[in-house]
């Protein structure tokens, strides 16, 4: 979050009415304590990072009127990592009814299309998406949950795969169609500046139970477009995480956002692609909901 | 490269007989000025960087017999970048005769391809490729010319594309050709750990009319596979460019690989992929011989 002039850590109460400043947290309970610098450095902490947050948070819980307590009104939101080690890591048509709305059955795929956004694609809850209409006439929104790798691992088994997740998060996997579909592949589609909203938080103490109850929709203006069960995902985290781990290293702090359901603006007929002032609004209860409006630039 | 137990920066004289060991020459040659402590670093500094450099070559080459000159023998090659900012950007067939080797005239793209590979799996000159077996039982070569993109921009013209080229080197584009199909989008299949050979320099005095000039060969045991005229390209380094910052901001560093000629292993008859043991060896007069061995893990 941006607090104080400053990019720093937050964490969110989870009724979201107070938001605890870390570092000035830390500094008057913890004294003597280091405040990680960002993101990346916190989830490269790992479980020592997790237990120091969880106890300060108990601490400053119990001192509801201490100054490390601010109003969501007081901070504006920065993309939870600002720059993944790799470009963030997407799969293509995970969700059954989204791959038929926008081919057939036969699109349904049997492995995963895994593609790529580079992290000068990302922005955070709340900043303005520049639709740049010089490069493209067909922007569409694509509503995703996004898993942060928590620990460096390669060849990681389903049965182990939430070992490695550090927290769950939201993505618009934004999408010029015209360039996706006149390139082929789908990166230069997909990793326009400013393409890659994330947000608001990182959810850390998720459990794979609890988001199988979860379902994720999407509104623009308020009206709704995606809604589907998590459930749906045709390869669930722990098969991502283990079919992309197989030849390839993931670091802590890279992305895998888990594709998006039915209902982006090019299923529809006709399509509706997104225009300036347009405001996407992505909601998983669990999460929270990332929230950008589309400028005319 | 390596030298002295450190990964540090070398400049290889022209005949390639001796490599100036960059801080100890600006050490006892430039005393006071600052040696950069990576190449991104280097790169980062741009004009200012190349001028320091430059000079210290001049006054080391009157000095032939200084202790900060190294035999070929004396060092390891690293890759000339280890993590760029982004994934590595690729062109896919990007030369018309590969493109019909891998289908027909029809594959000829009228937009270049762009896809990804992950800053883990850059290794360097000479160092060994781990096949990974158990992952892959079709892995490929594909020689290409890289470019290493010197300063940041967005929507770069064609005609100014050249001043934000730091350098050009080479690049072995291994792919798992089973899961390049299985998984449509090219990313897995691209992407495994090691499979992005870079080196064994960066080459930055090039001119786009020299490297016209010249011709890409690629050989497997001696045997000679690919052999183009890099003219052959069917969108060359300034087209690459301008479309790929249309919408997408490059930073220094970043590398775009050119694409590959005719004569990979998959478009033979029967095809012939790489096997433990096999050496992999690209070749461009201008740029030096990219050399590394497949082994058996």
């Amino acid at each position: 979050m941006v607090y104080d002039n400053k990019t720093q850590l937050g964490i969110e109460r989870e009724d979201g009415q107070r938001i605890l400043v870390l570092e000035e947290a830390l500094r008057q309970l913890q004294p003597g304590t280091e405040c990680p610098a960002d993101m990346l450095t916190a989830i490269h902490r790992g479980e020592a990072f997790l237990k120091q947050a969880k106890k300060v948070l108990e601490q400053a819980t119990a001192m509801p009127d201490g100054d490390f307590w601010v109003q969501p009104s007081e901070i504006k939101r920065s993309a939870p990592i600002a720059k993944t080690p790799k470009n963030i890591m997407c799969v293509g048509k995970n969700y059954a009814a989204h791959a038929i709305e926008l081919g057939s059955d036969a699109d349904i795929p049997e492995h995963p299309l895994i593609f790529t956004k580079p992290h000068t694609s990302i922005i955070g809850h709340g900043q303005p998406v520049r639709l740049q209409q010089d490069v493209s006439e067909q922007v569409d929104y694509e509503g995703e949950v996004a898993v942060v790798i928590g620990r460096e691992g390669a060849k990681i088994e389903r049965e182990e795969a939430w070992d490695y997740v550090f927290g769950i998060t939201l993505l618009n996997d934004l999408t010029a169609r015209d360039l996706q579909s006149r390139h082929k592949q789908f990166f230069l589609g997909k990793g326009l500046d400013g393409f890659s909203p994330i947000g608001p938080v990182i959810v850390t103490d998720v459990s794979e139970a609890a988001l199988a109850g979860e379902r994720l929709s999407t509104e623009v203006n308020g009206e709704v477009r995606q809604s589907a069960p998590l459930t749906d995902m045709i390869f669930d985290i722990p098969d991502l995480i283990q079919i992309i781990s197989r030849g390839m290293t993931l670091e802590p702090g890279d992305i895998i956002a888990t594709g998006t359901p039915a209902g982006v603006g090019k299923g529809m007929d006709p399509p509706r692609y997104l225009r300036p002032g347009d405001d996407v609004s992505i909601h998983v209860p669990l999460i929270g909901t990332l929230e950008n409006k589309m400028t005319d630039e």
